[in-house]
């Protein structure tokens, strides 16, 4: 999906919410442990309550490695069947990656489907740490986008991202340094959305980058402040929640409590696009 | 496996060498690939030949990735054999995690073989880049090992690591921070060889910790360099070449040839142990 493509689909669905399927099989109710797979099951009730009001869904891959390969086909499996029901979605692998630029480019043709139709993803979060030679290669990719980490939303931020030098912030550095590598409409940030104070300096380096803000719900990141700092003329926001969504409810109404959850997410979006 | 292992292993092996198993589909020579699972059958071919003189192994994901679930299965499949073959085999996962803490422990279960026997990895690559809390959960793991990135041998390693603030390096205070996390028992460093210079200071931070240090080899680092530098009492090295020895040959004698590349590397080693 390219950049205006994502712009008329907020602005279609009246939505910037992106839901993580953050899928823990300790945490899906009991009924759906008897389906053959049931991390796929859950995910695929999961899509069809929330998709209405839901512009993106961000796996986060540590919930499907932990199942080994199995966890994988169950990721594959969720992807294809997101990618059947609708065409205007949003798809975030949360994967954190980072590498040398030859096993970047195998990290992103993994990740962006150039192996497998079935895992094609339109983003990749990636870590920063290992500059340009790790970043790049995921640029190179037509319409498919690179979620850096620029200040995450744990308390371990502040070991390194948020070491001031020269009156600057590393995770500052990080912005001003990688939006050289690439421009608005192959990059985007992750910025947590317990750190929205931060937001107003953020926008001063990228106004016009799209920024990926999870914490939102469980983590104790609020809506309206993230808005309120962080919004620009395009939106320029992905509001990922993760638990208050998919674990609103652990008994058998789980989709319906998921869908009600997302909606009252949606409708307070909607306000602002 | 635990430090005091570790040390015996290197003494009794006269090696402190890691393989690399970066096994990229579109260099496995091509009788290879009418097999079932062909990825498997050259890392198999390439265990039995590098075995003897081969401390650990280190399969970086990506190369997995890139074929999906598939992939994933290969990869166990190459665990479960090199576990099969010998008890003192050292393997890393060298997957550059980092995530939000229960997050981080997904991961970790999963590299740890919580969750998988066949996926039992004794170290896991981790970027440090989200802090604290995104390092500590796989240091809660009994016998278990980090390698955190600290220096890393690619060129964007001085866009952020090599940033250098108050006479110190970022790189330094990865080092500094970090080595108050977990000891020298359970946390080993990520240097580049092509940064043999830089293991004079390392030392001085770090001076009883492990380092994994690629780039020896294909990417141009020297073994001599590394050693001069970066020895300590109890060895503390654990030196890596991928490329240079799995892809000594592309043709039919690829596995003799790895078989001697190997057994080359561990023949200047067993003057430094």
């Amino acid at each position: 999906m390219n950049r205006l493509q994502l712009i008329e689909t907020i602005q279609k669905k009246k939505s910037f919410l992106c839901v993580g399927l953050d899928t823990d099989i300790q945490k899906i109710p009991k009924p759906l442990l008897s389906c053959e797979d049931p991390v796929f099951e859950f995910n695929k009730a999961i899509v069809d309550a929330t998709l209405p009001y839901t512009l993106a869904y961000k796996p986060n891959l540590a919930f499907y490695e932990t199942q080994g390969w199995k966890g994988w086909l169950s990721l594959e499996k969720t992807i294809a069947y997101i990618r059947s029901k609708a065409e205007n979605v949003f798809l975030i692998a949360d994967a954190k990656r980072g590498d040398i630029g030859n096993t970047s480019t195998q990290y992103a043709r993994s990740f962006f489907g150039q192996e497998n139709p079935n895992h094609n993803f339109d983003a990749v979060t990636v870590a920063p740490y290992m500059g340009e030679d790790s970043v790049k290669p995921f640029l190179e990719f037509e319409n498919k986008w690179v979620a850096l980490l620029a200040l995450t939303s744990n308390k371990g931020a502040s070991n390194f991202q948020l070491l001031k030098y020269n009156n600057r912030y590393l995770f500052e550095t990080v912005l001003e340094t990688s939006k050289q590598w690439g421009d608005a409409s192959k990059l985007m940030y992750v910025v947590g959305a317990t750190q929205a104070e931060m937001l107003t300096s953020i926008r001063k380096i990228v106004p016009d980058n799209f920024l990926l803000i999870p914490g939102v719900g469980a983590q104790g990141g609020s809506l309206e402040e993230v808005v309120k700092y962080g919004l620009n003329n395009d939106c320029g926001l992905l509001i990922n929640a993760s638990r208050s969504i998919i674990y609103a409810s652990q008994g058998e109404d789980f989709a319906q409590k998921a869908s009600e959850e997302s909606y009252n997410m949606q409708r307070e979006m909607a306000k602002f696009c």
